[in-house]
């Protein structure tokens, strides 16, 4: 099914002049707000082709319905949300989940919704039918060099064809790790994974960027390879100036300081982008910003600030990418409200007065400090990102809008109500 | 297949004076270690049925091969495990993946293994095909009578069941909980879980009981509404004296002292059994005593001096289970770590100097305290659980013998390489 | 020092249309709010006698000047505070810090400033100069009966104090608890904690509370006597209708779910109050919301949900008390914050819709179960608490105002830079 | 006092027999133990100058009586401590608390029981008296430069110190950090802090050496500049090949994997030394191998690997400190226990075979990986650690010796009861 512009302008029209109202106090307390909402609209948040289904746990998966079947459904899905949000305009695949089939098919498809390829993710933490090696215990990190030569050359593969669809990143995920004391000689895994890291760096055009995501555990459950942002970081400057960090904000130990790695790492010019989602207890995958909303706002608080004092573009530098999974919600709905939640922590980022702050910062005013940041932060943006919306023909509330359409009932009439969608 | 009396012996007989040379140096440090060969002796544990094959996340499972189709299969692996080491004997079933065809022939089957039937266990955490309700949003704690009393039923089945199998206990471990913010009225959650547990307690005999597991996340990400021991202890002191808390080693919160909930739910009569595993970060069901032996060994200081204080029979009055998870081991090779170590584990616990202990905490010898604990932990008391194993008929070395009689080989041959026993 | 009415009314004065404005815009958004308004006016939040001096860790303390040098001086910064936000009108004591040498004088003092005297604080974490015995291995707890002796007639002294003050409730906080394995008999130790707290339930009088007081870790390090809600609540349950069950915002695990804690203690009668701070790692003691204001919401939002549905009185029937302590800001203005903080978190749970709320709970819509507690959340209702300071003769900005009067200065000047107040 | 000869000489006669049984058996066990135990004879852990006395909380200190009033008798402490153990050859002093009034005296003193000086540890976490500048907001990251110079003044000024009294090494812990969002700029404190080591490597000596200690949190309870081994390591890079990262045990996030750190430190070239303690929750320095012994023998077990594999000496290469606190132990009986679990942990590595494991790893054999280190562990390697004691010339049973010549008592004759030693 597609959105069609009349659609969203019936849903906008009777909410209009609340909006404006709304719009116009903002105005008021904020000055010109412009700017702010040139820098809302340019901002766009990729979304990812595996979480557009129901996601689950080793303990299972109970499915919505009229999940997409392909990667044409797939595209279709994003393009809805783009239609009703305008911010999503970006798809990031996974291979081999996605693979085109009709490559200049797919493209098309994804330029009449108005999206681009962002990046591109491997996947080396399963075993494909008739893949000849496992990953059972490692790919890029494995002893067995046949292992790791089949996980390289997965790997340029999935470079191979995001230049086909004009991504310019690939996403290197690794579950490599141990599940015992024993089991890996670290220094010898780190080493592995960094002979076929540079493998595949070689094989990359040299517009592109690789980033190097890690995390702290799971699936192995005793050590990861690339585990923390330090161990990243070590692979990013080994590897060469287009190799970066990828932050996911799930990927961490309890109470660690993301803002200030992310700030860190700009300082190093070595972030490359996000995954956003959010967390209460390990990489729990939930909506971003439904558990730590503050927090989400701190890190933007550092990008902004860390992208503006190195002149970097906020919507054009960085890679944004969702990273969640719907165990319990509709998956679209799911992802506007993350969608949203994002737009709003980036608003608040941005409206935070810079200057005061950095007085009070240096005269140690800590309480002042406090209350720069939660003056942004307890200010009720949504009128900024809705007008953002409106502006680029985006729908004033996009989660009604999708519930008075029936786009789920539709999509299951379309797709069948026992589709699953490949995904975690 | 099935192990031989003769194969056993002529594994333990090269390896009979290297075992007694070490029994008499253990005897002249320990002096008569009769009655701690006993204790060992009787103590068995059980193994869940649906640890028997290579267990996933939810990124992925790499099945190693001859794993269990059926139950049958299930209850000949458990015999052959029992047969290595003697003090696996005993099973802890699962249904659905465990119904019965015939259950004289599977009682039979059980009996023939010296296998005994321990606690049962109700799954209400996944749909099954043909099902009515789902469980998507909780079973005993869902707002619709219609699904909580589906999944009454379920557990009433499952007791009606064991009856037939002989087991004396039901063990309810529900994933209910939730994932957002506001999703659940807590309250009402827990007391509508707490009428349907009525209604379960209600169908039990007489000389059953029913083991209230809980734990802290996952698969629900913001709330578990059997969520800690506090929780569960509630559930069983409003359901009555036939209702006991269940502690699974991986349940609870980072850094929560166990031993110390173990202790003080022995103290509240409300202890009911053990889920045993280890972990490093969260649920993550691996071996027994691989990552923190020291705290398993705390655990059962409380356990026995706690069990020895009212006067309970250490082999007869709690449930003791495994439930682990078996990503890059071989499945039973996996449990026979995981016996051992539990052994070893109360082992030490047996020799902990009682009296001098009490005495030095009467005078707040801390450094003496530590000091006797210590002691037990680090005697090297390998070869008193050997010797147990050896009198009850077992292999000095089972792993060994496992793998010099290529059991997993055979089991490949007789079950095929891609079978996948029924589990997580 | 002493706060004018007509320094508040010109700081005031030039704000009020700004002011106005705002809070026409949140009625036209929200509807009436006068009942929000008188809900807020009437919630009235204890500051603590011991957060008035800078805090410390156990690496250093850094003062700030013009800290209260007794009793008397503690009451009157109190008075100042409540004078900015008429919103910290009760005071909560701690002995032996604040035994009040001429105890009329001091209830004059304090009904002068509009100050009422909420818990009572009693203190055996510390050993005082001239005490028989030490509380190195605990109080309550303690094996020697002659030190459990002394603990509880500290306690009863304190409410005596207390009962002349016009208090009605002890908070019982205890440091007991072991630094390592073996130290303690955990049984015996919450046996003799509950003898001792027996003693001390018998000297309440009928109209009194005795608060206890959980904490997971700190001053001991390896356990807690009373560490949880689940511990706090088995003391509370056996000790009688007059017992509860104190949170404190910063005593938990990592990841806690503390409003299903709070939810629950409502469910059994059994929440007694809050000690409100916030914090990342530990008990860390920061200003209230600065680090997790979602948090603060969502404890309130169960708060003002669980309160209803019993019929309890929000401003009467528990106890609020701020516990935090601050190493780097001016104490008082950060108290300034937390209540600032409190109130928000307050006044966002007051608009929850809840017929709304129980709808989409039912219904398992989760998508607007989050819609609808995130709407609460994201809306600015700071004038809305302006609006309740005001009318209560408070400042529309209290730290502007603190700031433009020097009162830090002044204070300084009064008692000297080099004063340290009792505390921590 | 001093510890003569014959007196541990008589303590050890009537042990004699028993632990050359022990012994014995344990030869019987290994094969040739000549070299593990010349091994453990070589290998010296420095104790901290401010371990010496009673440990504390912000909530309160309990002195032991006795405790060291001065420099002098600090290493007349160490002296006991070296002559019981004969493994504390080495102290590391704390400046300003152990500034030597008679440089050539206290050398002297030092020798005379043995020791040498170990690292130097700088203090910028307290202000001084007469100190000009505070630290209430950080020293090497201050953003007035006249504090960071007066915190690079001191730091040269502990070198300078080192220098004379024959150190090598200067430890830098920076309690430097924030406790609010926003208080400071995350780049420009770490900038600021770079620039202040560098001033402090510049005056290091060719042949000394810096190490970069890092914490997660505490004093400071937002965030920490040098936070994490990835922050410390960006330092030591940044600084030059004399700049070194130094792991303290307790110092990190919930479940961290520290010996991969270790393992990466060491494959970096990058690992300076370690402070041993243990810990549950936090930072929270109790005794060596207390709490988690199985963690310290996987550190050990990196360590041996890692530094054979570069060559590096054991005894020599690496700074092997105790940092901990006894709070509810006597300092010295702590430090023996400390230190025993320390060679425990040691000798366990060291036995680890390292072939077997090797060829396990490489052939993805879990099982046996995990029964390789399992079997170092489970072995009870007590007698070769009391063998290198004897050798040396120290006692069989340091507690017991130390609690049998009533040392603490004769201490306290000397010292008083109310003394109370510079430290934590």
């Amino acid at each position: 099914m597609q959105l069609e512009k009349y659609q969203i302008q019936s849903h906008n029209e009777p909410q209009l002049s609340a909006h404006y109202r709304k719009l116009a106090y903002l105005e008021e307390e904020l000055g010109d707000t412009e700017q702010l909402i040139e820098k809302l609209t340019a901002f766009q948040i990729a979304i990812p082709s595996w979480a557009l289904g129901t996601g689950g746990t080793r303990f299972g998966r109970f499915s919505a319905g009229g999940e997409p079947r392909n990667l044409e459904e797939k595209i279709n899905d994003i393009g809805l949300l783009h239609a009703l949000n305008r911010s999503s305009g970006a798809i990031s695949l996974h291979i081999p989940w996605d693979i085109p089939q009709d490559t200049l098919a797919v493209k098309e498809l994804a330029a009449s919704h108005g999206l681009r390829f962002d990046a591109m993710n491997s996947n080396t933490f399963q075993d494909q039918q008739n893949q000849e090696f496992s990953y059972k215990f490692g790919s890029l990190q494995h002893e067995d060099p046949k292992v790791r030569k089949q996980a390289v050359e997965h790997n340029i593969e999935v470079i191979r064809q995001g230049i086909e669809l004009g991504s310019k990143s690939l996403t290197v995920w690794l579950a490599d790790g141990s599940c015992f004391p024993g089991q890996l000689n670290f220094r010898k895994a780190f080493q592995h994974t960094l002979d076929s890291l540079k493998e595949i760096y070689a094989a990359l055009p040299d517009d592109w960027k690789i980033f190097i995501e890690y995390k702290a555990f799971e699936p192995n459950f005793y050590s990861t390879t690339v585990g923390d942002w330090g161990q990243s970081l070590l692979f990013a400057n080994k590897l060469g100036p287009k190799a970066y960090t990828l932050v996911d904000l799930g990927h961490h130990l309890p109470n660690a300081n993301i803002e200030q790695i992310v700030s860190l790492l700009l300082m190093e010019e070595k972030l490359g982008g996000f995954h956003f989602n959010d967390s209460k207890y390990g990489d729990d995958d939930l909506t971003a910003g439904s558990i730590k909303p503050y927090q989400l706002f701190l890190i933007f608080n550092e990008l902004v600030e860390g992208m503006d004092t190195r002149g970097m573009d906020h919507a054009e530098d960085l890679g944004w990418m969702i990273d969640a999974s719907h165990n319990v919600k509709d998956p679209l709905e799911d992802l506007l409200q993350s969608v949203e939640a994002i737009m709003l922590a980036y608003a608040q980022a941005l409206i935070v007065d810079r200057a005061a702050l950095q007085t009070a910062q240096i005269e140690n005013d800590v309480v002042r400090c406090q209350e720069i940041l939660q003056n942004a932060f307890r200010t009720d943006l949504r009128p900024l990102v809705a007008e953002a919306r409106l502006r680029s023909g985006g729908a004033l509330a996009p989660v009604e809008l999708f519930r008075s359409l029936q786009i789920r009932s539709q999509l299951i009439q379309e797709r069948g109500l026992f589709t699953m969608a490949t995904g975690l």
